[in-house]
């Protein structure tokens, strides 16, 4: 079961001026019912997609078989956002590099980075998951055209096959050419966003296609849905989100440090700071003021970064949230024995395990951080499988959720980054964008400030 | 040639309140001479190590020579923070997957990952490279006994042929250790710190291992050590580190996005991550006042991360500065010729290029985010080799060492992580650390507030 520890978020742990008084989370818990309610309201009229998506048992069902008679050594997924990171964030997780079967993700079109990706991969052995909820997104239609060559190239009508399509369920040109061409599609249900829709075939599809338990993945996610939907201080999410929102309105932690201290999860974080930066990053709000709203999430992996990143976050500005991710059990604590004890540096490590010292970092890291005055929570798990990551999944979008409801923004629009997309196709020569060629060829005629 | 394009920095592009008048990079340009001279004379007093690094053709020949006789497939790195992130940025920039050679680098000991790590590489065909600057870092230590029982068991007395060690050439364990077994030794230079080793046999000896041109490395670092003592306005380093300070001083960008345009350069942007963070967040100047400085750095990788974090650099709080590098030629710009014209999505793409759809929305992000006011800078480079990564390399030093001396820090130090590993000492039974253990205890006996 999943557990948040906010010990050291309390202003008992780090001081008024970064902390949060105890009785802040007694008042929320009678002031936070309406928003529990909210959100449940949501939910029932289908605008909150991505919590009804475990229940649907058909679907998981669905993909667990067709996955079981696809025995492809690698998985090549083209997809972007929230269309890559979900089944990264799985692979990295549960994936083993021994299981033989790999993942592969093409989320960026760097013509270097797709021609050694492919370099890597044998047509034959390779089964390529193409996942986008519009089905006409640049990156991925422009990736799809050049994979598509390459395997029909090697293996012409037979390459078929070697496709399976995920995305809307009636629109878009990818669901269009997927009937075309005849590949099985996976359906994206409409009212899921991308970020949003890790539990859905973008994420269970290539996690099936890998040997994954993905019943086991729904099992857990169905666990944190039923849990967030109850009274504050029975629901991790919501008070994970209250933290949030009152260290970063009222106590001026304008970053959130992601900071798993487990491998497994450095890709989950990648995942966390898509939904959490898209979802809470706002110009408007909902009445329509300009509010310029957004905690800016970063990575910071433990003990990794403990070299790198926590320097800063000691001795730099007290302007972060620390929100940690901690694991009780591993695999195999892997036993340090070793040949140099009458060495200084190494005779305190003799009969130890890597679990032992792991452990020891994270909680040397916890302590350091509060007696700097750094606010950070735990979140808990008992160890990683399926069933956990389908909680933490699930819990990190109803976090998310209920941290646009005190903001009070749409978390699942992202409006921002229209203009750009226009400016591409401009840029293209795409058909019906040349009114954006204007500001191009101003910005073309400017003087550069150049220094070389 | 490197280049910095700072037209969007300028207030004619993003406007006064953000953007920075011409005329106070030409101030600059006369009273930042006694900054150039400050740190040249720190370097010729030998307190600049990095800067003279690449001028010692003997350690370069040295390395070259070593690795041209190890034909070993597999490199595993043992190191972490600065031992780890040079050379995984130089693989990530230089290697490729079809060489034949491969990097693995352990850097976390998460025993999960240590053991999954180990399970993907034979004993024969692996050298293991062991990087620690003091010679006595817990992970590195703890790592290399698991390593070497490892190798030991598989390969008995020949092990020894499998080991080369990086490390202080006067002290610490590891040195012991190495000249106990007979090991390789490569020598890090006393007067170079950890972050800033990516040009000593830290980084050349991995890299070499694989098969990369180390004395083009060199070359390309030379330069840019040259170009880094030219006066302000042809000074390139000097330039972005005013740029910086002077956006994170005076307008507020407390965060500097760290956002290369290739995919080449991902791994890069981590290890100048380490480089910024690590040298500018510290509590007291060289005055010793108390004053909190460090401007946050976090990556974004173009053009994945337009589909995660553009939204909230866009329409989120105005805090950020933007550093982008861009490549001008692609190895190879890999065509999109595909089956598929009729759909509006696919037929503008048709007979284009991936590098073309890259370059465009690289440009494009350019002009979204300077229409929303966010300055940006790009340091361009043609193209990505040995040569141009030696002088990205040497450049990032130099910009952030005239970091330090704008805020007036030592950039040197990493003064706020030694109370960690002291509590990681005390929890670990080490002796001669149990004053630490009253205050974990203190802790443990606190009460946990726990949602669950």
């Amino acid at each position: 079961m999943l557990e948040l520890d906010y010990t050291n978020i309390l202003d008992t742990a780090v001081g008024a001026a970064h902390g949060i008084p105890k009785i802040a989370f007694e008042k929320m818990d009678s002031s936070s019912k309406h928003l529990i309610a909210d959100l449940e309201t949501a939910r029932a009229a289908g605008n909150l997609g991505f919590a009804d998506v475990p229940f649907d048992d058909e679907t998981t069902l669905a993909v667990a078989r067709f996955a079981k008679d696809r025995a492809f050594p690698a998985v090549l997924v083209i997809g972007i956002g929230g269309s890559a990171l979900g089944p990264a964030a799985l692979d990295a997780a549960l994936g083993r590099p021994n299981s033989g079967k790999r993942l592969v993700v093409l989320d960026n079109i760097d013509p270097d980075f797709v021609r050694d990706t492919l370099d890597t991969l044998v047509p034959e052995d390779t089964i390529v998951n193409v996942i986008a909820k519009s089905g006409v997104t640049a990156e991925t239609m422009s990736t799809f055209g050049v994979v598509h060559r390459w395997m029909t190239g090697a293996l012409g009508g037979r390459a078929k096959e070697h496709f399976a399509v995920t995305t809307d369920p009636e629109k878009g040109d990818l669901l269009q050419i997927a009937r075309q061409e005849k590949y099985p599609v996976f359906a994206i249900p409409p009212n899921v966003g991308g970020r949003f829709s890790v539990l859905t075939p973008v994420g269970t599809l290539p996690a099936a296609l890998l040997g994954l338990n993905v019943h086991e993945l729904m099992e857990g996610a169905k666990r944190a849905a039923i849990q967030s939907q109850k009274p504050f201080l029975e629901n991790p999410a919501m008070a994970a989100a209250f933290i949030q929102f009152v260290l970063e309105r009222d106590r001026q932690k304008k970053m959130l440090v992601l900071f798993p201290y487990s491998q497994a999860l450095w890709k989950f974080a990648f995942w966390f700071k898509q939904l959490w930066g898209e979802s809470l990053g706002k110009k408007v709000d909902r009445r329509g003021r300009d509010v310029y709203y957004g905690q800016t999430p970063t990575a910071a992996l433990g003990v990794t970064d403990q070299h790198s990143q926590l320097q800063l976050f000691i001795e730099g500005p007290n302007d972060k949230s620390f929100l940690l991710w901690a694991v009780r059990e591993f695999r195999d604590p892997v036993s340090i024995e070793h040949a140099f004890a009458t060495f200084d540096s190494m005779a305190y490590l003799q009969n130890k395990t890597m679990a032992e010292l792991f452990q020891a970092e994270r909680q040397a890291t916890e302590i350091a951080l509060t007696e700097a005055s750094r606010p950070n929570a735990t979140v808990w798990m008992d160890r990683i499988n399926e069933d956990s990551m389908g909680e933490l999944f699930m819990f990190s979008q109803y976090l998310t959720a209920y941290a646009g409801e005190l903001y009070d923004i749409n978390a699942f629009d992202q409006p921002g980054v229209e203009y750009g997309k226009k400016l591409t196709f401009a840029l293209m020569g795409r058909d019906g964008f040349s009114e954006y060629n204007r500001k191009i060829d101003d910005i073309r005629k400017r003087d550069r400030a150049v220094i070389k």
